[in-house]
C-alpha cells in the first residue's frame, strides 16, 4: 500500500485552482471565496471516504476516523490552505494532500486503527487575511477568545467573526483542545529553507521550533533639505537604521545557530531631496535555545542604544511578539526516523526557523513534523516548488507512521 | 525710505491663507484654487502702485516699472509661490513678498531710476504639482517647449497645459527671456540651513548653486523566509542597501563641501518575517565644484558595484538628473555686499545648496541670490521659519540694490 502520486499532484492543483492572482502566484487569503472553494473542494473529498466532518471553535476543520476504541485519543494529522498574498503552491497544502492521501489509503485499504484519527485544517496559519499567525490553532488552543474575533481586523476593518460568519462557517463545536484527547499529532511542511536541498534529502524531522521575538523600532533624526544642510549638522534617521541593519545581520550572524532579520523599513517623508527625519522598521530575531534568542535580542538592542546615541537620534522601540522556542516530541520523531529507516529513506533531524501551528499543538500533546525540500529554500512566492517524489516520500512516511501510533 | 515691515508681515499672512491644507503646513500646488488666490491678492497689491502686469510664456508673471530710458534692459527682482505638500509660510514667499515691498517703495516716493524693473513670479518652482522643478523659468529659457506642456502630467494625469488654461493664466507674451533684456536678477530666499543661524547672521550672499547629481538604484537580492533561512545563505537586498546607505555618508562627507542623501528607500516585500528581495532607493549629491561633484559621484557609484559584488547583490543604477553647479555674479554680490555694509549689516558668502530659478537665470545675465536664515535649517516643511528683522533687512538690502543697479 502505498501513496498515490498522481492523485496529490491532482489535489494540488484542484485546490490551487482557487486563486484570487492567477498567474502571480497563489493568493488564498482566509473564509475568502477562494479559501471556501479549495475548502468545499477537500470536503468533497473526505465526504467520499466517509468522515465526520465538523467545523470545530474558531471555523477549524476536523474530519474524524472513529477507530476501534471510540474513546481512545485520537491521532491528528494536517496542516492549513490559507495562503498569503502571492504565496506559492506548496506552503500548507503539502501537509494537507499527504494527510488527505493518508486518510484516503487507510479507508480504501480498510486498515484497522484502534485510535480516531483526525484530518485537520487549521484557520489563517499565515495571518494572511488577519495578520496574525498561528490564529486557528491558538483559538481552537484557547489562546484567544470568541470575545477576541470581533476585535481581529483585516485590511478593510472587517472583523474575524464576520468574514467567518460570512463564509458559511458555523462552529458546531466550541470545546477547547484538550491534550488527553489526543495522542500525537504529526504536521508535515515544506521546509522554506535549503538545508535538505543542498544534502541532497528528501524528509527532515524537525526537533525544535525556534523561538522568535519581533520588534518594532521607530528611529527619529531632523527632516531637512538634502542640498543645503552640511553633512556634519545632520540627523539622519535613515544612516542610523542602515547601521542598526547592518548591526542586526552581524549579531545575528555570531552564533550559526540564530537568524535576525529587518524586513519592512518605511522611511519619512521619503523624498529623493529631504534628510530621511523618520525611519519605523521591522526586527525578527529567532533561535532554538530560549537563552541564545533573549542574548542575541538584548545585544541588539544594546546596538540599537549605541547607535541612536552617538547620532543623536532618538527611538521606541516595542516587542511585538515573543515565542518561546517549542521543543516536538522526541517520541514521535523516533517513530517518523524509523518509518522513513523501514522504507529506505535518509533523514536529517532539524530545526524549524519558520512557526507553525504545530508549535501550538506541542504544548498539549507529542507532536513531530515532517519536512520536504523547498526548491531554492524560497517560500510564500509564486516560485515556492517542491518536487511531487519528495512529497510522494512525505506521504508514505506519513501513513505508516499513523498506523504506527494508531494501531 | 526703509522697508515696511508690517505691510510685508501682512503680505505672508495674506498669501499664506490660500492653503489647501490649514493646520498642517502649507500646500500651494501649481495652477490650483489655492495658487490663483495667492496670485490674486498679489496682482491686486501690484494693480495699486501702477505696474504693466503681463503675463509670460508658460504662465510666468512678470509685472514692470517702466523706467526713464523705456528700452534698457530691466532689473529683475521676485522668486516664486507655489508651495510643496505641507511645506512652510517662507519658501518663495520671502523673496516674493520682500520684492513687492520693494518695487512699492520705489512707486511711492516716486525713485527715479533708469531701467525698467521688472517684479517676477516664476511657476512651479518647486515642482509642487507637475513633479519638475524650476519649470516656469526653464520654460521661460526656452528649456521645454510649448509642446512638452501637454506631457507634463500632476498625479491625477491633468496636463501642466490643461492645467494653466483651467486657472485662467493665458500667456500674452510667448517670448523666451533674453539675455540682453534683462540687466540683472536679484532673488531673496530663505537659505533653508544652518549656516546663517549658526553664525547669527541675518544675510547670506550666494556665490555659487551646487550642481546636482540625482540617481535612482535598484538592488536584487533573493526574498526568502526570514525564520527559516540561515544568515549564511542569504542574499539580502536591505543589508545591501544599509552598506550603500553609510557609503553615501562617508563618501559624501569626506569633502566638507558636498553633501550625499539617501532620502527615498523602498523594502520589497517589506514583510516582518520575509528576508528583503529587492531595493529602490534614490541618491542626492551636491558640490559647488563640478569635478568635486563627479568625483564624489563615481566614488558612490564604486563602492555600490563593490557592496554588491561581496553580496551577489544585482544592482542596476540610473542617472535621473544632473545640473552642473551655476556660478552667480560677483558684481551683483559686490552690489548686495557694498550695499548690506552701507546699511550696518555684516553677510557672509555662501553656497546654496538648494536649486532656485535664479540657476536658469543666472545663463542668461547676472544674477545674485540674498539669503535670510531658516530657523533650525527647516524648510519644505511646517516648521519652517523666518523671523521678520532678517526679512526686513533683506528687503532694505534689496530695495538699495535694486536702486543702485537700476539708476
Amino acid at each position: 500500500m502505498k501513496a498515490d502520486a498522481k492523485r496529490i499532484e491532482r489535489d494540488i492543483e484542484e485546490i490551487n485552482k482557487f486563486n484570487l492572482t492567477p498567474g502571480s502566484g497563489i493568493t488564498r487569503l482566509t473564509f475568502t471565496k477562494e479559501y471556501m472553494g479549495a475548502l468545499n473542494y477537500i470536503l468533497g473529498e473526505l465526504e467520499k471516504i466517509g468522515a465526520e466532518v465538523q467545523i470545530m471553535r474558531g471555523g477549524n476543520i476536523r474530519a474524524r476516523f472513529q477507530g476501534l476504541e471510540k474513546n481512545a485519543p485520537s491521532v491528528m494529522i494536517g496542516s492549513h490552505i490559507d495562503s498569503v498574498f502571492q504565496g506559492g503552491m506548496y506552503d500548507g497544502i503539502v501537509g494537507t494532500v499527504t494527510s488527505l492521501e493518508v486518510v484516503r489509503l487507510i479507508y480504501e485499504n480498510k486498515i484497522p486503527h484502534k485510535n480516531p484519527i483526525d484530518f485537520v485544517i487549521f484557520v489563517e496559519e499565515d495571518g494572511s487575511r488577519f495578520s496574525t499567525v498561528l490564529l486557528g490553532s491558538r483559538i481552537w488552543a484557547g489562546k484567544v477568545s470568541n470575545e477576541d474575533l470581533s476585535k481581529i481586523l483585516d485590511k478593510e476593518g472587517t472583523s474575524y467573526l464576520d468574514a467567518m460568519k460570512k463564509s458559511g462557517l458555523i462552529p458546531k463545536d466550541e470545546g477547547l483542545l484538550e491534550g488527553n484527547k489526543i495522542k500525537a499529532m504529526i504536521e508535515p511542511h515544506i521546509e522554506q529553507s535549503l538545508v535538505l536541498e543542498s544534502k541532497g534529502l528528501s524528509i527532515g524531522i524537525v526537533e525544535v521550533i525556534a523561538g522568535i521575538k519581533q520588534l518594532e523600532l521607530t528611529i527619529e533624526g531632523v527632516s531637512n533639505h538634502a542640498g543645503a544642510t552640511p553633512m556634519n549638522l545632520r540627523n539622519d534617521a535613515l544612516c542610523g537604521a542602515a547601521e542598526i541593519i547592518l548591526n542586526v545581520e552581524r549579531i545575528g550572524s555570531k552564533k550559526g545557530t540564530s537568524v535576525a532579520t529587518v524586513g519592512f523599513v518605511e522611511v519619512i517623508p521619503g523624498k529623493t531631496n529631504i534628510i530621511p527625519g523618520k525611519v519605523k522598521m521591522t526586527l525578527d530575531i529567532r533561535d532554538k535555545d530560549d537563552a541564545v534568542l533573549n542574548e542575541i535580542a538584548d545585544s541588539i538592542m544594546e546596538s540599537i542604544e549605541s547607535t541612536c546615541k552617538n547620532r543623536q537620534l532618538k527611538f521606541n522601540i516595542k516587542q511585538v511578539s515573543y515565542t518561546k522556542p517549542v521543543l516536538l516530541s522526541k517520541k514521535i520523531a523516533k517513530t517518523i526516523e524509523d518509518t522513513a529507516k523501514k522504507q529506505g529513506i535518509k533523514t536529517l533531524r532539524m530545526v524549524s526557523g519558520a512557526v507553525h501551528d504545530s508549535s501550538i499543538i506541542a504544548e498539549f500533546t507529542d507532536v513531530g513534523m515532517i519536512f520536504v525540500p523547498s526548491k531554492n529554500g524560497r517560500s510564500h512566492c509564486p516560485e515556492e516548488y517542491t518536487d511531487i517524489k519528495d512529497i510522494e516520500i512525505a506521504a508514505n512516511i506519513l501513513l505508516d507512521s499513523v498506523i504506527d501510533l494508531s494501531k
